[in-house]
């Protein structure tokens, strides 16, 4: 919610800790990656191994292997599908599946595609309800609540003119925030919000309604964001690291870019829990926090570019062109 | 300009000629790809070869060509660099040069790696105030006009009042529109038109300001719409056919994503603009009339699926969910 402070740009600037930026920037206006190098070690998350999946891939041609981390939404909207999916891990369901479909500019699916490998029992069918989480008013009260906590210079009616004029609308939605390191979609009219499909979004594969899919069939978003599917189809998680092993992989020549030739799938060695495996095989993530001011000042350099190379800032910033900053770091 | 008629949905579904929807679909709500595919022939453009650049990359390391084609904007803003293009191309000045730079989710770039290449004579120093159009008011009276002379009902305050409400408005830009077969964003408040960085867009690469780049370095968009490059790059056209030669290419690992192993880089083998070609090699394409009707019914359609899969449409689209049907067409 709060990266509604992201926006509150300049008061946020003005009383934020010094940022230290490249010699190679006007110190007053480091740029987007600068803002995110000097940020503390405070203002990172850290994502626990129970919610990243790891993915390995047949090796490439020339031997290299191919790993590929999702990093799982850890609270609601979407939590069925998520149980489902670890259910999947744990069974090693995936373990000689493949990459089935590659669409330029739409998704990279994986999964059965014999579609007839049997599912491991006690999985949930989820109901399409959940492809939203119901908002509460009192959670919209409890934002402004902590952000002029944070920034006393915002109370009274000024924070509810940042909030009307500043939360990101779009085609698709009232207002775009980050909340809890995820991009979200709110209507605060139905009392709706939902997870957004950015580029790396990762999604649960269905046919015709009622079916919500299992989460046996999975894709990941590698072109424009299709929010078309936002509220259509559940979204789980996102690519972490590797996202490149997906997005640069021959796109199919089938219909809806599925590979004619079986031949061209990519086999999938594995899909694990991280926390299934051996502690020193885990690998481990950290994400900005959404809610800190290093966020704010990243999320405010992103829609107002100042460094050198910009010439016009666009003064705003569609919510997928501020991906949460996420890095691996080593240790527990 | 009149992609507003996209956008009047209702109104304009209800005086279009019947469309032919495939059978597996409910009639009444053909899919956009039907939409198009029902599209009489005189809702289609033809692209001038004059307008087609055509770049040959080496052949893949099974041998099959990469044909690469590019359709250049055909009217201002960008005409400074778009001449300078077309003179790059006649001199074959490209040939021998290389695909040089492939960031994951942001660009392809190609040009001369050695940056030592002497350019041809007689290119024109673009200023930075061709990244954008200036815009007249009477445009939007005459596409009112137009919109009016099609729809007689929206006569009146109603055209108003939809124009104000339907142009799709960003955290870019006032409002954003299809003029003339391409998304363009418009702010009538500062009277400027300029074009989308939408994927598969073709831009201008450049050093910091004040250079603007002569346009023998290019890039085209591989990920997310990177809008805040509009109006800090010149955008001078998009690719329309071969796109998935540029966009599953190996990922550069150095920074920015340039190929730090020139043995990576990817050879053009010749770029030329399709009129210079024998007659029999010029390909022929044309584009969906953006001021018709079958394009309104195909953008309204994008913006409010209402196709089987569907069952939240979204009410609205990004400009770049709406990408401007292009296909090729055999003799002239």
């Amino acid at each position: 919610m709060i990266r509604l402070l992201s926006i509150v740009s300049f008061a946020a600037l003005a009383i934020a800790a010094p940022v230290t930026a490249q010699e190679t920037e006007k110190p007053e206006f480091p740029s987007p990656n600068a803002i995110v190098d000097a940020a503390p070690a405070s203002a990172w998350v850290k994502i626990a191994p129970s919610d990243l999946l790891v993915m390995d891939l047949a090796p490439d041609a020339e031997g290299n292997p191919r790993r590929v981390v999702i990093q799982l939404m850890p609270a609601p909207p979407s939590y069925g599908w998520i149980g489902n999916i670890r259910k999947l891990a744990t069974a090693h369901w995936w373990d000689g599946t493949s990459i089935n479909r590659v669409q330029d500019n739409y998704v990279v699916q994986w999964g059965d595609a014999s579609e007839e490998k049997a599912l491991p029992e006690g999985l949930e069918t989820v109901p399409e309800s959940e492809y939203v989480q119901r908002f509460r008013a009192t959670d919209m009260e409890e934002a402004k609540r902590q952000i002029v906590a944070q920034i006393p210079e915002l109370a009274g009616s000024l924070i509810d003119d940042m909030m009307r004029k500043q939360m990101g609308a779009d085609s698709y939605a009232p207002s775009n925030v980050h909340m809890g390191g995820w991009p979200t979609a709110l209507d605060p009219n139905v009392g709706e919000r939902w997870p957004i499909h950015c580029y790396g979004a990762v999604g649960v594969g269905r046919n015709l309604s009622p079916d919500t899919g299992s989460g046996a069939e999975l894709y990941t978003v590698i072109g424009h964001a299709p929010r078309h599917l936002d509220r259509n189809i559940a979204v789980v998680g996102r690519i972490i690291e590797g996202m490149e092993y997906l997005s640069s992989l021959p796109r199919g020549k089938g219909q809806l870019g599925f590979y004619e030739d079986a031949s061209k799938r990519i086999p999938i060695n594995s899909i694990r829990l991280a926390s299934t495996l051996p502690e020193s095989d885990q690998p481990r993530f950290e994400y900005l926090n959404t809610e800190g001011e290093s966020f704010a000042q990243y999320a405010d350099a992103r829609a107002n570019r100042r460094d050198p190379f910009f010439i016009k800032p666009a003064g705003g910033a569609d919510i997928c062109n501020i991906p949460v900053p996420v890095r691996r770091v080593s240790g527990k």
